[in-house]
């Protein structure tokens, strides 16, 4: 018996929270009840306000709180190259650990007609237009390496070539900094697949 | 570069939860908002409330949205037991995987003066109306074994000798199912010392 109805309520709401499960939610509704009031309710005001005002960059499709996000909106990013990635997690990523300066475009998914996942779901028809309109030199292709992903990879090279537009993909192999023993196999064999010269 | 400072307001405000850290929080934000917006919404609410309705149980101290606790409350529960342990949390274990059935006092905390954790703070002056009261048999010590925990069973002792109640601690030693050579030190020489003929 937990000792409040309200206090078992808010044990399963924090369920919502990816990779919390029962035990660790009630850990985290008991510190935060004894230590941390305050920041419980700054929390809940910037989720809910969140959750409502956060949508869609309409250029790129991360997301964004007004019409377009601050990427694109920023005036010091090279427009001709445009990276597409999967989500905006991976955006976030390839801001916080590289110095790409270019744009992104952002498919929220990738391509499985089997689960109703089309190319219109991914605004492809929109990157088309995108492109068509000239000024992207450069589409740089950083889905990943699932079998979705690379049907969708696949297709982005059908628009660029469409488009008359150099499609590249970022380099797939063995990590930096990585020993090979501890690589896994099928990385390794596309390692060695696609070596090169140097 | 996060696509909007909403969202770089959210990950910081998420890690108020214990446990996570700036990586966690920003993967939390994103799943989130692609997925599960709802969930946080009504997480929001939920956390709002019960920052706001929990307050203490007069009877018993652990958290409680009315003045008393549904632990107190409850007509079902051996009034004559009284287990005394530090946090809510540990009402919430022993309810989980107990067949206790006796009722409550929760220190919120344990001696410590150094601290400015005084017998006052923990409640103990409650503890003894209640006890000078009469109906308890038994004041059950379930303190933990840091310094600070012993120094407060110590008391709890006094307290309960002064009203003429049994005091009891529950038992330390080797976690049942655990191997010796796994066991710490200090718990094995504890289960040594504290041996009894069977």
């Amino acid at each position: 018996m937990l000792p409040t109805p309200l206090l078992a309520e808010l044990v399963k709401a924090l369920q919502c929270l990816p990779g919390i499960g029962p035990k660790s939610a009630q850990r985290i509704a008991f510190n935060l009840l004894e230590r941390n009031r305050d920041g419980a309710r700054r929390l809940a005001q910037v989720l809910e306000q969140a959750m409502d005002d956060i949508g869609q960059c309409e250029s790129c499709r991360t997301f964004a709180e007004n019409t377009r996000c601050q990427i694109c909106n920023s005036s010091n990013r090279d427009r001709s190259m445009l990276c597409v990635v999967e989500n905006p997690m991976d955006v976030a990523s390839i801001e916080q650990s590289t110095d790409f300066d270019g744009v992104y475009f952002v498919l929220m998914g990738r391509l499985s007609p089997i689960d109703g996942v089309t190319p219109e779901r991914l605004g492809l028809p929109l990157l088309e237009r995108r492109l068509a309109e000239g000024g992207v030199k450069e589409l740089i292709v950083a889905t990943g390496t699932t079998m979705e992903g690379e049907a969708t990879a696949h297709y982005l090279k059908q628009i660029a070539q469409r488009a008359n537009v150099t499609a590249t993909r970022i380099a797939y192999g063995v990590p930096v900094g990585g020993e090979l023993e501890y690589v896994d196999g099928s990385t390794l064999s596309h390692a060695i697949a696609s070596r090169r010269e140097y």
